[in-house]
């Protein structure tokens, strides 16, 4: 039989659908594992235990004492994969340093290494890389790739950044406020002053969990995501607290606790400098800022780096006092250790 | 004194005769060690041994216990090197995981981080990697690198594809088909449909070592490799065994228990996708060409991935009860650490 | 605010100073490590030691013996990072082979993982790579680079070759040296017959911190580090030994113990090729050149690799009772677990 051109160009476009008609059966044999996806699934004890649990492996490491011989048994000689379609240094670093402290051992693969539906169906690339790993974090364009790995791995899928989540980071922000108020969320506020991204879903859904009160400023014009916002009205409003999408700056800022922000030029979209700043006119967060906007006396900023200097002046980013953007970044590592720990070591029990 | 060009520009082209010259007394004080080159130099005792020994690696895997400190002892703290001159996912997943499960470090050195023969000779290159490493992967593209390498390597080298052979898989194979077949291989029949290869040429010999018949469809005008070819008829004969090849595929199928493809398009072969598919009418496998080639009762599928369309249909492919694909995969993990057990470990006493 | 375009420019130049203005109690608060730059901060006893301490690890890794697990306990379950801006086969293989011996994690972040001061400044970069890891190995182009490095980091900076320095490649030849002289220094005669760089810039305040003289002959036109000059002529005064720069290699290699020399051309220099060539005519190293020179008679060849034929011929090159550059290459393993015994594990007590 003579294949048509156009069948053979299909070939990498192999559907999910058209798996699930052949492949129902081996799915179902074994148990589905629990992926990190978002802050969504978790339940709000869920959360605060990830985050506590990453404290405590951040006394752990900051103690100096050599890694505890029963944490690095836990994935000996095992691989994680790490899947990464874009580059991405603090979630690598702290990725492979987590895989590390537990005894296993990183792979990465970038765009050169993988390519995930290239080569062969997303569906077959995704069941041969779980079957020899322990776990696959994946830092993918599009939140659809999380779910179709989700789908068809037989490990645990740690989402590492899609389009529209970023998990791991607010975990990791979650810990740095609780670090810089004393352990303590419940009533504090959060004020965003930037874009709309993966970033603040993921961190407004983990501070209304958390009792911690949203005001998130952005640009007129740019639309947050209506899903995130409705399920982050709807959780504040359960823990009696508030969550606000407004577009000046100043009337985000008043009372706020933790002032936050990220780079409005994401990686590949340097073309669209120009633009954005004429968009972003009036959102660089600096010291006159926020005194105008009367936030609360002990502010604090974070930012998940890498930082522009466009979207904050270097007397809040440096100010050592205020600024926990280092203390935050070095917090992704701990992040990544309770996520493998709840995932991967305690087979998605968040709460053991 | 000053070089002429044509001097300089030899530099890279270093030939091994002239380093023999030299280097004789070097090379002759230390050990040989044992390299896996391909199917060809191992016993039939020592084909099995391996097989048994990866089938009692994966049940260890398996059992979700963690990984005994007893093997991670034997490569703990010892460099493996990964020399990939090409892309291979699964080669390059089941050769880390190994290593790891032993306490190896892998590293992986792709196209862009060594060139072998390119910026120092080919002889220099491989003494020094030999001298820091425990043994080294090479999936090159010519099996003469391979020859090079073993030639001047202090530790063994694994052969992890060359355009020759691929004996890594060959072992995942006859432990894949001894699983499904309750763990005996004499007097089984393959059916190869499909182009001539590496892989065939390495899984043909281990068929004929562990008495399953061969019988091979290749298209009109594509050579089976000669020696290839002679070996395992020999072999095969031996053994009271069948080697035979067709060129249709109804002439294979007949009582076949396992049938066997691969892509036909290999990477960097992607110019000569319409001539190949034109060469290869017809032999796109599907349940209704096993069924009119009055295969086994029992049939299985098996194809080393990555797959594509053209070779196999979704209904054989996908089809959980015959398809073994994804245990192939897997087993190469297990294939990977029986080499290294018996290669690196055991300094190729191969029957321990 | 609307930034202007020059503003904006300057992102990714964010200077240090500005950094200091903010940041210094924060760099205060930590003690500060001590980083392995070039041979010049080192004692000679702390010199001496490094050495003797390599010579144990290679007799601990040639014994065959597995790896002790109380010196895998060291770094276990930690990162080291390896920030890599230009490729280096035998610095790459060396230090993960040391970092695995110690049971760390090592992570190669080449050109395309990582740009130190592109994506955004050099300080936040170093900050964040810092607090994540045990140490950082540094294979930079300019030495600036490795100073801005060692000024923000909070954990030990190990130059792994910059324009000005590479002393790693500096311990493992004065071990080789040792080794090929039956363990002592003092009083040989070093001959270096090439051109000036950073290799023999880091090896002549090795010999004459060894009690080891130096000749360099380079050819005229080309210029020493008049730093490094004034400083080994300096040093070698104090150890009543000798430094002296030539021209002609005649004039460097009259009793000879070693003679040396390296690449002319190094990588991303191949445009020069000609030029280089006929700058250096008369510099190839051969047996008739040493023997008109009247090397000491038990005279030993040394070259860090990789080589080119043009500064050596094969009759030296691989004269296996003169040549010891395959243990000079295997020397960088045990060089940089020396390195990271001192630095990291004893936190730059080179005396433990």
């Amino acid at each position: 039989m003579l294949l048509s051109k156009n069948a053979f160009s299909q070939v990498s476009k192999y559907s999910s659908s058209v798996v699930n008609q052949f492949s129902t059966s081996a799915v179902a044999t074994a148990p589905k594992p629990r992926h990190l996806v978002s802050m969504l699934e978790l339940s709000s004890e869920e959360l605060a235990n990830l985050v506590s649990k990453a404290g405590a492996f951040k006394a752990q490491v900051r103690s100096g004492e050599p890694t505890p011989v029963e944490q690095h048994q836990k994935l000996l000689g095992k691989l994680a994969a790490l899947v990464f379609s874009k580059r991405s240094t603090r979630t690598r670093i702290s990725t492979e340093g987590a895989v590390s402290y537990f005894g296993g051992q990183p792979m990465f693969l970038g765009k050169d290494d993988i390519q995930l539906g290239v080569n062969e169906s997303f569906y077959d690339t995704t069941r041969v890389v779980s079957s020899m790993t322990s776990c696959i974090f994946a830092r993918v364009d599009k939140h659809s790739e999380i779910q179709e790995l989700c789908a068809h791995s037989s490990v645990p899928i740690i989402n590492s950044l899609c389009d529209k989540y970023h998990p791991l980071q607010a975990i990791a922000d979650i810990l740095t406020i609780k670090e810089a108020f004393g352990g303590e969320t419940q009533g504090l506020k959060l004020a965003w002053i930037g874009d709309s991204n993966n970033v603040i879903n993921d961190l407004a859904i983990a501070c209304v969990k958390s009792g911690i009160n949203v005001s998130i400023s952005i640009p007129k014009g740019i639309e947050f995501d209506p899903e995130i916002a409705a399920k982050a009205a709807e959780i504040a409003n359960e823990n009696l607290g508030t969550f606000e999408i407004v577009n000046d700056p100043q009337d985000a800022l008043p009372g706020a606790d933790i002032i936050v922000t990220d780079t409005w030029i994401s990686m590949g979209e340097e073309a669209q400098k120009e633009a954005k700043l004429k968009q972003f006119a009036g959102y660089q967060i600096d010291q006159k800022m926020i005194a105008n906007g009367k936030a609360s006396a002990n502010w604090k900023f974070m930012h998940c780096l890498p930082r522009h200097q466009e979207e904050v002046a270097d007397d809040v980013f440096y100010d050592e006092s205020r600024s926990l953007v280092f203390e935050e970044a070095e917090n992704r590592l701990y992040a990544a250790m309770a996520a493998i720990e709840g995932f991967v070591n305690n087979k998605g029990d968040l709460l053991k």
